[in-house]
């Protein structure tokens, strides 16, 4: 099988090596030269056999959107395209419009694993018509970790379902590390009586029920950095989990979870809260409390 | 009517002000001389009449359990206790077995009313026996506000029911400031449309749904800072809204909003939180995200 | 003053009878001829005088659009479309060029105070220019509250201001109503201390820091129906506390008592819920805990 | 080596057999005759060779308090305690001190795994002081899952330490359960997009950042029950999820996650909720919007 890759940032690249070990040929492209296998998205075109099969990795959003505009009118009938991008599902059904109208498929798939995804594979997601899907599989067999297919693949349904699924992993993914992240307050606060923090962690990663791949980055964090005060308390947020609260809003599910892991990254970035500047100047006005007073 | 009260700090040395505007002799006692009308509680107890009416008014906790521990030497059976300060309700069930070993009668009541109580009078909320709460009504009606009875003041049930019902009052309290408060940061978020806070907020303070004392108080504090920036974000509780949620817990009430207001109040008071570092560990491990190094 | 009214529900028609009794002509529009004063749209655009004042009271999203979109057909240059549903703000903006492109003028004006507004006056939030908000002041000041006019009108900013303030107040709104809930469920849940729920509640109205006018009407809720047993705790929402969450995550502002309020009303509408039946077959999977079959 | 275990229901016969198969002496007492070793407790202390080591694995509270004071009286000074119960870890304070007075020491064993410990090995997570801790690591081995030790045993602290790691493990635990959830009712809910429920989770079991164990469980769960409708979403809480909010409530330490998760299982618990039934009574009031009645 030979495909073709757009966008060789750090994601698309280790995807290119990783399915090259798996004999898949493929062919990269990418506006940077340095990294790019032919030098324009035509090129790409032309080299790859048809029906052809591309894979695009570029950032959601406008870039995905200019890719998928070019493709279409780039591709023939018949040739597939998959969106490996964090893209927000709705933006997927879109595209699987704009290049049917030319007769070209078109799959949505979640990626789920990372960095660590190049040497364990990646967790897929896929949203497509059955025969595209199948189409792909080699594609999709290369890129998911060993074991059986079922465990780190699925085909969660028609275009746009891959997406909606990673959506709703990542939104799952922002509670449980705010979960963990709260368990770790709690033992470091505890000086007195939890010794080591790190050892305690560790010791939960056999045998407990909150074992877990995230349970084990934690571990390897604090052992890299014991006392976690390397790093400051401030952390982004890419979308995805935002794009979960608002479809829970739109469909009326409670997720109260999910929220409070997002809006704790919200408080997190800020340096000092209006919201709770009106709660002290609240107390002020009605007890006559001592309110700190803003710095200079 | 003649009572005693002891504690004279802020609250009771009001207190003592307006029973006295209102007709009812009070003599106070204090450890500062300066405050005190009598130079020890012995000599309190002495100058008046039996059965006596004392109201304790000092802080909760240690300070409140010596001063009943106290009483219950010098009071005489029928004489009748009053406790006025922030006590945890279940306290209140332990003055009452203690003073009651001895004949002494005991009432709970929870005040509400900040410093705006010496002028608008405080809203009470009492627990105790009928004959009790009855002897103790002109204390009760001096203090409350203008008004019907029954609309500042109210006799919840039997010993220890006023400071639950003033525990779960301030329980609210702490859930409707932080109501106000998110408000406020997404009308101060857009100034692009909200050209002038105050005056968005002073416009609620009559015909809409929200308008409340609570809302004045925001109003005149905007007055005083528009933009809030005299003050720092950083908020203290008092304990109440504490107890508020443990007691939910312990009943198996469902507290979201009063529980999302005292976390809010805790992280105001972290410079950097411990969790928030886990979960850009966490973050900084799987998907190698860029973290921001702690300050020097 | 004479200006037209399109939409003479029960908030129209409450708003047309209130401004006659303030002195201004109102002619009112209707698709249902037993309420409405004109036969068409048209009509009632030949009846105004010029510049025309026209106040929109239609259901907010299609039908607005609808009303908005004839209005801009109708109406002449320098004629003022006041908007006062309930409409998203980001529509706002795109009735305000709509009508706009024909040099029509636009206003949208947040309403809040239900059913009591026809009584007590409506609490108005203003989006607009400052020379349209003048021109509509006589009608504002008519459909406002007795009393300052800053107390119960606020000029917010531009078009779209009125309705982004409108919109906060209602995701506020939310909070404060269900802060008192939990208060209410942690009083009669007790009814071991708490003898008289709706008496505590009374004695809330006056001295204490929780006094507002949801109290009020929680009191008078409590007076027809003391165990609020003759209602379900089923939540309908309305649309505005659901976009003020989109507009929070969107601008990164943390809100977890609004969000909390949502989702507790959501849960209330589910007869059973998916994500617990979720927890309980976890903790069936890891537990061996008795779990509760399903009812046939 | 040669122990006694003190409760021999589910979890202390699966432990007596599995320290059976490693080659541990056991005898193992249980008020049911039926499955005990020996008559009585001491029997049990006179058939173990001294300095005797003893795990206590009955119900956390009364009975637990009942076991120790009985061990107090009836072991010898050098005697080893441990308690692998589920108790409160200031219980287990309490344990260490009675026994102390007479010499005898104390370990607190927090186990976690479940029904599957017996298959797997349980995590564990212990607190005393080294030599004691040291003593009982053969038992310790025994019990813990395959693997190197500190993946699935760790030394948290001193006396209570143990059991206050494993109420934070359960805190974290009932999140991790509920983000889940969330995630499950957010992909159920969609119909449209996800055409296998089921599927989607089980492809999270490789690759994916939310890998784990419970992930694991819930798949089997669906695999049994694909539509989790062969249950009730009704949860119970076993106590040590209220802990971790008392603590952390104690400690300052915001929570937002876990309290979120127990607020649910309270909600899941309700016919119908008093608090959104105030919430409708208000909507009502203020909106004279249409209510459900209860019904009959």
């Amino acid at each position: 099988m030979h495909i073709g890759i757009i966008g060789l940032g750090r994601m698309g690249a280790n995807m290119r090596s990783r399915l090259r070990q798996h004999d898949i040929d493929v062919t990269g492209y990418d506006t940077n030269p340095a990294v790019s296998d032919v030098g324009s998205l035509a090129e790409l075109v032309e080299v790859l056999p048809a029906p052809r099969v591309v894979w695009v990795m570029v950032p959601s959003g406008p870039v995905t959107d200019g890719v998928v505009a070019d493709l279409a009118d780039l591709l023939d009938a018949g040739d597939l395209v998959i969106n490996g991008g964090n893209s927000r599902y709705t933006d997927d059904l879109a595209y699987g419009e704009t290049l049917g109208a030319g007769g070209v498929r078109f799959v949505d798939a979640g990626v789920s694993g990372g960095v660590w995804g190049d040497r364990y594979g990646y967790g897929l997601m896929v949203g497509g018509a059955d025969e595209d899907v199948e189409r792909a599989m080699p594609v999709f067999d290369a890129l998911r970790p060993e074991g059986p297919r079922e465990e780190g693949f699925s085909h969660v349904g028609p275009v746009a379902a891959g997406h909606y699924a990673k959506m709703v992993h990542n939104g799952v993914e922002y509670a449980l590390m705010q979960a963990y992240a709260e368990g770790y307050e709690l033992l470091a606060k505890r000086t007195d009586l939890v010794t080591d923090v790190e050892a305690t962690f560790a010791g939960w990663q056999r045998g407990t029920v909150v074992r877990s791949w995230l349970l084990e980055l934690l571990v390897r964090a604090l052992q890299q950095d014991p006392e976690l005060d390397e790093i400051k308390g401030y952390v982004e947020d890419s979308g995805e989990g935002r794009w979960t609260v608002d479809e829970a809003i739109d469909q009326a599910v409670p997720v109260p979870t999910i929220a409070a892991a997002i809006f704790a990254r919200f408080v997190s970035r800020q340096d000092d809260s209006p919201a709770m500047r009106a709660v002290a100047s609240l107390r002020n006005q009605f007890g006559g409390h001592a309110v700190k007073p803003a710095e200079e």
